[in-house]
This record gives C-alpha cells, structure tokens and sequence, in this order.
C-alpha cells in the first residue's frame, strides 16, 4: 500500500463505542501508516478521546453527528429517518468519495438498508450479500451470506456464488476457487426447492470458478470449498453456532485443566501453545464483514468488539480498497453469462459442455 | 429399570455396519442388563459376529433380512420398495409391538419415510422432528428439527417447541423447560415470516413451558434455553456446524501442543485434562437422535459412528422407552390446545392473561 487512503469510521455503532472505536483506530494507524480516518460521532465526546492517544489526532479528522442509530431502531427508520447519524454520514462520505471505504460495528440491518439506498447495488446484482472469512482446517474459507438476506431466491444463492469467488480471489489468494452450496446432505435429491434450483443452475453455467456442488456444515470447519453460499438465514446462524462452539470448548479446556496440580503444571508448560490456539480461533482475529454486491465499501465489524477487533475490521477495509475488490466483481459478472434455467436448454458453453 | 426391554437393531445401516452394530449391541448389554436385541439383516454374516462376543447370543435374537436401504435410494424407495430391509423389519418390530424401540445408523431420509409410514405420528402433530442433545456451558440442551422436515410452518415449530419441551423434561429431568426459537437477532422484528408467527403463537399461547422468545446461534453452546427450535434445514446444518467446530478446535489444540519441547511435556502432564475434555465433547456421547411426534421410538444413530456411538444410541433408545415419552407428548398435546393466530382474539386463558 503506498497511496494514501481515507477510511470512513462509524464512531458511535457498537457496544463498547466510542471508546474501542477510537482506540480501534489508533491500533490501525500504526499498521496501515498510509490510511487516514474520518470518524463521524459526537465531537465534544470524541474529540478528547483521540487526543489521549498520541499521534492519532494528526491521522483522524472529527466530523459531528448530531444522531446515532439505535438498535431499535428498524432498518427502515434508520435509513430514512437517520440522515445526521454515524453510519449515515460515514456510508455518505464513501458515496461521495471522500473516503474509499467506511466501518461501522452498528446493528447489521440498519447498517445494509443504509448502504443500499446510499452506495446502490453493482450492476447485475440483486441483493448484496455480507461475507466473512473462517478460520478451516485447511487454512480459510469465506462464507457468505451472513445475515443481508433472510429470504433468498435461487437466482440470490447464483449471485452470491459468483461474488463469494471474487471476494475468495482478493482476501484469500486463491486463484481457482472452489465453491460449494450449504445443504442438507451431498445427494442431489438433498435439500428445498431455492437450494436444488441454484445447484442446477450453477451446474450448467460456464463459470469462472469450481462448482463442488452440495457441501454440509461441518464442511465449513474442514474448508472442503473456498467459498460456502448460502442464504442470511442460515448463514447467520451457522456464524454465531460456529462462534459459540469455539467458546464452549475454550472454556471446557480450561476448566478441564484446571482440575489436577499436574494439569495445572502441565498447562502453564504448554502456555505459548494454548496463547497460539487463542490467537487461531480469536474471533477478533476474524472480525470485518463485508458487504459484497454494493458500490462501495461497507464493512460490518462485530457490534460487542474490541479495539483489536474493531482494528482488524478496518484492515478488511483497507484491504478490499487497496485490492479493487467491487471492480473485480463488475468484470467477472460482465464476463460470466449467468444463465437462468429457462435459458439451460438452447445453450452451449464455449467450452464444449452442451448444457 | 426393571422390565425386560426389547429393542430392535437394524444391523446394515451406517458406514461400519454390521461390525459396528453387532459391537455396540454388546456394550449396550452390559450397560442395561435387561434389554434384549432384535437384531436384523443378513443372518449368515450376522449370526458368526455375534458369536465373536461371549455373552451376546444369549441377548440377542437375529432375524433375517434380504434387503439393505442403500444411501442412493431416494426416501420414497426405500419406504415403498424395501419392505424386506433391515431398517423396514426394525420398525415393523415396534409397530407390530415386538420391540419397544428401534436403531438405525442407516439413511436418515429413508429412516424417517419409513417410520412415518409403519409407525404414523402421534395425535395432533402434523410433522415429525428429530431431536438431540448438544453439551452446552449450562450442562445440556436439546435442538430439534435436525433435518426431518427442510420446509417447516409456523404451525410445525410450534409443535416442535410442544414435543422438544416435553423430551428435555425426559431426556434432562428439566421441570419447566425453557424454549427458544432459532433466529437471526433477538429482536422482534428480526427473522422470516415463519419465525415471527410461531413466536406469535407461542407467546400468546398458554403452554406448559416457558417461551424464551428468541435466541440466537451462539446461545445454543451457552445453553441459554433447555430447547432450541428450528426448521429441519437450518438446524441440520447447526448440528453439523458445530460438530465440525469441535473437530476444528481439537485439531488445532493437537498441532499447537506439538510446537514445542515444553508444550509437549505440557501436554503429557495434563493428559488427564485432555482426556476429560474429550470425553466432554465426544460426538459419540451425544450419539442417538429421536424421531419426535411418532406413534412408536425410532431413534436416528450417526451414518458414520462406531461401536462406541451406537451403544449411546442404544441408551437413547432406552431411556426414552422407559421414560415414556411418547404417552407424555400426547398427554401435553391433549392439554394444551395450541391456540392458533385466528383464534388469539376471542381466546382468554385459565391463568388469566387475556390473549
């Protein structure tokens, strides 16, 4: 990264706002010493808060906001009564340039329809999609969608396929990614209507990545695909299942150690390890979700995160920007056709394959 | 338990059968002294097997069967065409009133057509569930559907909740179960239509149980309800999720504590910890899962467990059938009337809350 970029922070969205915000942004200045933030809050509020750190206050520029969203707020309000808030103002300085990509740890639903109506979608995309990396026995996996779409269409799932594949390319280095469809079981008679539809389609598209076909949820884990599609619903769930999970053994772990003098010994032997497979599962680790399908760059960091959580979420930021994530998504859809069923079969792929 | 209980085995479903079968069969043995086996499948293989164990023959009793269900049979198939299976003779065993329950590790598609079709649900349930119990931070909590129905209505989840309340006060000795339904936020306003009416009818409802509200994916390894409720696609991949969790982290633990000299004598010193840890999380624990809302007990075993898992199975099989829990979902079910959205208005309940 060698030009200078501006980063757009929601500085009141979140838990423990607006303190892990500024603090967020003051772990991020030092790892990205090109990026330069804007932070859009409550400025008598903020304004001390950034001075307590040294050397942030030359890297953010305060910027007041009169509102902030509420987490009872419906996504409808938020996006069109909020228009002096945070988030509105922070997604607002993306969509007028002003900064290349904006972060907010404020509730999820406020935060898309907010994106939608400012950002509007890419063409050739229905409905954006939120996608995040896990953590895999074979290094990682994105999945997406985490929560965007409750209710999606076969014609969704395609979509979120194809930019599951480009979001695979730019963050986790792969250059043929896999993608597979969660369902019910492997079989092709497995699974609803929305599912078998997309499956069918993706399988007769001339498609500029693997269709694996069907893949379970404990196929996450195992990273059998790079990409795992999926609808908001589901994905969502399967996020914070796969969350819990992780905490629940983290926990039993350490009670189980605790139970015996040798263990105990044993444990504090084998400290650098356990600070090692903290590090590997820390969700913060993980933390920054984006908003895929959207021109522009929205990144949703974990509403209860930390500093370092709320840091790791800008570094998606940054990277997608610096990584011309939404332009890749424009060429591949212009370059891949994506058929519909209807149009399967009077169809021939250019690679031979009559579909 | 004192009465002599029969359960049926089908001895050719699942990746290790029959071996694994016959082997768990003879743990189950020793475990409840006084259950005998119905053993079914190809008596030549079966008959030598079972001879292997000193003690076993005495117990069991095999019945030949030409049929498998094989995995590539669609459910309608193996239902209609495999009547001289070993799963269909199983089943047959607890219609015909031979067993008081039955086993399979065999397809889970074909188990449920088939008990359907033998064993017929229960009065007042629409749609039958399975149902298992998932280790949590509080101790343990059940999750149903885990896949018997993808496309569930309000009206199923609520009988779900009806039916999951009922096996936690068996399977967990909980006196008055809490239960949650799965969704995307705990907001009301988050989820799908489907999720909003059943948390409609629910909380207007008198039932014998408390109503949650909503929970969210991480709140099933926090055990923040006795039962989880979701449709069977969703919690089919919850289930496999958070087994491939599991399996990621142990995974993890093992390569970190190889690191190092020290993590490694760390790690021999806390073995006993290690050990506990992974009893605690053994999916083979948590083996065995009921098909909820049937006029008999079927209970679902891993397609890919060992001996290990399918004696645990076994122990769900008895448990249950000495438990009761069918006689008691029908005697829940025939005292609450689970009003529905339509009569809500004109309705007011015995305990006074006017609904």
């Amino acid at each position: 990264m060698t030009a200078p970029l501006t980063i757009a922070l929601d500085g009141m969205g979140g838990d423990q706002a607006p303190r892990m915000v500024v603090a967020g942004a003051n772990l991020a200045r030092k790892r990205f010493p090109n990026a330069n933030f804007l932070l859009f809050g409550d400025e008598p509020t903020l304004t001390p808060m950034v001075k307590r750190f040294s050397g942030l206050a030359e890297r953010v520029t305060i910027e007041h906001a009169d509102e902030v969203v509420l987490d009872e707020d419906k996504p409808s309000v938020a996006m069109r009564q909020r228009r002096r808030s945070s988030m509105r103002l922070a997604i607002d300085a993306v969509g007028e340039g002003r900064a290349a990509a904006m972060v907010s740890a404020g509730d999820t639903g406020a935060l898309m329809a907010t994106s939608k109506l400012v950002l509007k979608t890419l063409p050739g995309i229905g409905r954006p999609a939120i996608v995040g990396v896990f953590p895999t026995q074979r290094g990682e996996s994105v999945v997406l969608d985490l929560g965007a779409k409750v209710d999606c269409s076969a014609r969704n799932l395609c979509e979120f396929a194809v930019m599951g594949a480009v979001f695979a390319r730019a963050a986790l280095g792969v250059t043929n990614p896999t993608v597979g469809l969660l369902n019910v079981g492997a079989e092709a008679l497995k699974g609803n209507d929305t599912v078998r539809s997309a499956a069918a389609i993706l399988a007769e598209s001339d498609l500029p990545f693997t269709f694996h076909g069907y893949v379970e949820g404990n196929d996450i884990a195992a990273g059998t695909v790079d990409v795992f599609v999926t609808d908001g619903f589901t994905g969502n769930i399967v996020l914070k299942t796969a969350e819990g999970t992780a905490r629940l053994f983290v926990d039993f772990l350490r009670r189980a150690l605790k139970r015996s003098m040798s263990s105990r010994i044993g444990a504090l032997l084998a400290r650098s390890a356990y600070r090692a497979l903290r590090e590997q599962l820390d969700p913060r680790r993980h933390n920054g979700a984006m908003f895929l399908g959207l021109n522009g760059i929205a990144i949703k960091s974990h509403g209860g995160t930390d500093a370092i959580g709320f840091a790791n979420a800008i570094g998606v930021a940054v990277d997608t920007a610096v990584q011309g994530c939404n332009t890749r998504i424009v060429e591949e859809l212009q370059r891949i056709a994506l058929v519909d069923s209807a149009s399967i079969a009077t169809r021939t792929d250019t690679n031979g394959v009559t579909s």
